[in-house]
């Protein structure tokens, strides 16, 4: 008989600290992945914001510096934006549709199933804040035969 | 015993107005959630079509405006596409390719799990047309212990 | 009683053929899902690199080459990277997060629920390589009630 699947959500904190900033947030999902005993499933990592988003590469500090730079030059801030009549921040609300709101990791054995260099990222876009990230797994867990 | 979980899909058909356009769909998604009973899970929204997408943002008008204008800066229509010796829309199926075609929403009580400001936004490329959602729901339902 | 849903999971290898190549990859998932006897649910297909994504379009050739110009003019190689003192790909690194790294996509019937022109393909940017797509079904399949 297959294990049984379960649906366990919960969602943890992260604090960027400059207008534009990449969080790498690998720890705070593992440990949580951890203390749920997930063994084999998905992780939908969501990030609740409409001016901040998820990516997953490499968190080398030059290659994060260098994100943010060519972010900034394909939707560059204050370029006549309909939206800044009402707000200043179009630019960080449309880097966000261009990087996207969550993403879906597998995981295996309790672990995320990501290659050597592969890092969930938090993209601030309109910092610093504190943002929050959702989190659902589902899938097997440890306590299941 | 942990609650059952289930696999609920259909879809539902969406209106677009303009060669460019933006559509919330929170309504309708929201009333399906409603029509299955859905608890606790994610919902995968997935655009059946290559010429639009689907991303999370804030639905101020302002701001969808933007959206589509940088979308055109980003991927000028008409820049010599070798795409367009066979049609006239590769710049719709590029920026559909930067939007991407799919969102996967966490549900948590039988309601969306998004941030404040937070829609679901059908993105047209080449429209007007009428556009095919497919909805997955996997989790628990109101039914179940 | 709902037929009981499982998660199955595998990797698949796919060689690429240039700096740049868009691979079809609809192929090897199709038969994939065939052999697990998948019926109802979401298929994740994750690639796990950091220069490498995943995106849906048409599998026209000319569009293909469109996509990869197009990418290539949204993030030059050489622009005076601060990632490429370490390595010389940080465009390779840029593209990916602006494709993106995974897919969900519905499964019904056994099949992938795209639109007619739609196909999953693996996006190249700093090949050529093999790389590694991890798959994950969670959903029923066809020996359950």
């Amino acid at each position: 008989m297959a294990p049984t699947m379960k649906v366990i959500q919960d969602s943890i904190s992260v604090n960027t600290s400059d207008s534009m900033d990449i969080v790498n947030v690998a720890g705070q999902i593992t440990t949580w992945l951890q203390e749920i005993g997930a063994r084999n499933g998905t992780l939908t990592v969501f990030c609740r914001h409409t001016t901040a988003g998820l990516t997953i590469n490499e968190a080398e500090s030059g290659l994060l510096q260098d994100i943010v730079s060519r972010l900034s030059k394909l939707v560059p801030p204050g370029a006549g934006y309909q939206h800044n009549r009402v707000d200043s921040n179009a630019h960080s609300h449309i880097m966000t549709s261009l990087v996207g709101s969550s993403q879906s990791i597998p995981v295996e054995d309790g672990r995320l199933s990501l290659g050597t260099w592969q890092k969930p990222l938090l993209v601030e876009c309109d910092g610093p804040r504190s943002r929050t990230l959702s989190l659902t797994f589902m899938g097997t867990c440890q306590d299941e035969n």
